[in-house]
């Protein structure tokens, strides 16, 4: 495996309520050094949930989008709240969004969004016996709920709202799973 | 289908060599007024290339990846530069990232990154009947180039450096239009 780059400096360049520029300094092995800006995400990260209903139905929520002014169909997801574990974040976010708590939560693998630019990290949560169960969230509106079966997972990709790639790829990797566990 | 939140107000924020941070005042239609802020990407947005160098093998990169500081395995990507075409610009990514130009080049799906605060579109692009062909980048080293088998997908979401949500999407993806098109 090839040696890092080495950092030579690093400094915040812009600070939002949400978004942190730093600029980087990099020593490349093989002498090169380059300038770098990217943004740093919460250290805790965030997660994304896939509720099985049962073992074909699958909940995706519709949500508004604000970065491409849409609604879009996707997984249910948010971001782990200051003390909050994994798995305790996977369950509230589902209670917020879908109205269900599980009984079963397994942390199933952990994407990265924009490795090149972004820090940000998202884990997979496989939420399975599931139980209704609401939670308060901060949604400015009322969350549509809409049943999936992974079964159909192609006809979903066909929809110009389903567009979101960690979704989609958790949707691929869980159906292989629960393929191999049948 | 849901009426979308008007937008009351725009500004930029926040404006960096990369990022373009803006900041929305948005009214949904339940009355609920909500500031939200954004990254607006470039217009034109980006390609992920498949480039398969037979029907099983797929060329992925290992490269440098600043916003996580390690090395991630991953598809080929860009920026679609002023001027360029979608395919036009999978073509010279390709080019210059794993030195094979493709005769057959299919625009299959488009992906968002995190669509709730960035505007950025990925354009994946299917690459066949590739030839050997390159040209220069602007990488500050050497790019990788990592064959893979679509048959052994399973096996790459084992590694710890292939976690890029977009690439594994465009992954399964690829690898079902393929087994449907035998």
């Amino acid at each position: 495996m090839r040696k890092l780059p080495r950092i030579l400096g690093a400094q915040t360049i812009s600070k939002t309520r949400l978004f942190h520029v730093e600029q980087l300094d990099l020593e490349f092995s093989n002498g090169v050094v380059v300038q770098y800006e990217r943004l740093r995400g919460s250290a805790r990260g965030a997660v994304l949930i896939v509720p099985m209903l049962d073992t074909d139905t699958v909940l995706l929520i519709r949500e508004y989008a604000a970065g491409v002014q849409r609604y879009e169909l996707a997984l249910p997801k948010g971001r782990i709240e200051h003390g909050e574990g994994i798995i305790e974040a996977a369950n509230r976010e589902i209670m917020e969004e879908v109205g269900y708590a599980a009984h079963t939560l397994r942390h199933i693998t952990s994407l990265t969004v924009a490795p090149g630019y972004l820090s940000h990290t998202t884990h997979v949560i496989l939420a399975q016996d599931l139980y209704p169960c609401t939670a308060v969230g901060d949604e400015p509106e009322e969350i549509e709920v809409v049943p999936w079966k992974l079964s159909q997972l192609n006809e979903l990709l066909q929809c110009d709202d389903c567009t979101e790639a960690r979704s989609i790829a958790a949707l691929f990797m869980v159906k292989e799973l629960l393929k191999n566990e049948r």
